[in-house]
């Protein structure tokens, strides 16, 4: 599903974790929704491949590689047969699936931007891909559950310029032709610890300079 | 547009059969969400066209069948402009459309599944590319009018499990290497009469277990 | 991103155009939905490749243009700013905008249009995708927001037909074997002034027949 940083074994285990913690967050927001078991599978798929599925896209590289590797489609159904039997067990451990989310964010804007580039796109663009990569999969299952994607509200806690950081990171070390297990690593963390940092601190973004309250609605 | 296991002719008769069908459920509703002549042609379009689309995007068969095909494309305007002019009628005989959509559902889930197939995908991913086929338009319906999807509705008739049905006798069958015209017209009837039997009597699919009403929102 | 026309920097600058005007549609929805500098650029860009992309993933010219090329991905991020910085400035201005983005629409369905049929679609499907380079990133713009689409709604002025008839002019061009710099842009403009017709004079199209306003909502 994506350059070859790491070994591939290496590669695919991270991998597999990250996809399976974003499909828990698919699943439970199906079941805050209260969808079917079968809705919970679905945004599980959705939020854990989506974001990969847009980019290869993009990219061509086709069939792309949630369909071609038998594991990366079967992981998010695992993460939606827990979220159906243990959901409350699950929010529960809330925090820990927010690290883990995180974990995912700083693997995927890696390894995304890492792919990007070995099609040939260039840096600015290799970059963009590897924030949909990480942050694409979110929307998708924010837009399928009628709300506003979390990405996109000024209420959440950043969760796009860690993604961005990570990437731009990645940009730099294949410019610079480092990009290497350990440098990849420490671009991953860097993205990993700024979103943790984001949530301890309720790191925001600016919303509109000059702003007129009379003229937005808040939602 | 499908892999053909049927006469290409007869194929070509029964995708468009299917075709019309599900955009009358698109422009039906773009008529209930009180949209335009135009939008209910676009509604109708995207109904019918957009699993195919999607699938043809991730196998990367470019350019998709549903541009490529002047029938695929037209058919939707023709059953817009049917729904512009009896909308009534058309809500009338719904019980017929449903029968027709059940039938156009067990049809794209087997040809669906063959096409993904034939592009080299693995058996599983075919399955899910099968089912992608016959749900991925109502899907993209349901969000364009700003609607929760239907499929991913726990209050709706299971619509889903049938085409998995439908779409995984393919994998068997061609596993076996004995899909055929007959096979795989069983496969798809399988699927419609499953879907059909499901409207009947009211099958839904279960929600995640231990609920906690409080915490859920009915939508 | 699209078919030789015009001269290549002159195409490309009226590209630039188009793509900055329909960031800044994109960034002020942001605004007025209360997104925050992260919002307003993400939907500024949408907006303003959306169609694109979506002409190219189904053409299958990938990696997509949008991300080729570094000025049409660059380009919304400045219009992005200049929403942020300045959004009352160009509320103020909406007329501007509106005429801006006529342009906009009447350049994207020609050479959505030109493109489509460079790589081998035929004249209808090419109509199809060039109504979709020029509306695509428009929906997409609504559907992340959270809003019924602008395009579907029939209390707004009718924005596809002008599309429709730029397009189906460099259709008919085409298969006389005579689109050129001068025709391309009598086609762009023909769209371009109905456009601006229908904003002038409240054009709408008409919704479905014999309706019975019990059966149906006013969304």
């Amino acid at each position: 599903m994506t350059s070859q940083i790491f070994p591939s074994d290496v590669q695919q285990s991270l991998d597999l974790v990250g996809i399976f913690v974003f499909a828990l967050s698919g699943g439970l927001l199906a079941v805050r929704k209260n969808m079917d078991i079968f809705g919970i599978c679905v945004l599980a798929e959705v939020t854990a491949l989506g974001g990969g599925v847009m980019r290869d896209l993009v990219i061509g590289a086709t069939p792309v590689a949630a369909f071609s590797n038998l594991g990366y489609f079967v992981t998010p159904l695992l993460a939606g047969l827990v979220v159906f039997f243990l959901h409350p067990e699950v929010e529960r451990i809330n925090r820990a699936v927010q690290t883990l989310d995180a974990l995912g964010l700083g693997l995927f804007c890696v390894t995304g931007t890492a792919k990007a580039h070995d099609y040939g796109l260039g840096a600015v663009a290799a970059v963009a891909l590897g924030m949909v990569t990480a942050t694409g999969g979110g929307v998708m299952r924010d837009v399928l559950a009628g709300e506003l994607p979390s990405l996109l509200r000024w209420d959440r806690e950043i969760y796009a310029v860690p993604a961005l950081v990570g990437a731009a990171l990645v940009a730099v070390l294949t410019a610079l032709d480092s990009l290497t297990a350990a440098t990849g690593t420490a671009a991953a963390l860097t993205a990993f610890i700024l979103r943790m940092l984001a949530l301890k601190y309720g790191w925001r973004a600016p919303r509109a300079w000059h702003r007129n309250g009379s003229r937005t609605s808040e939602e």
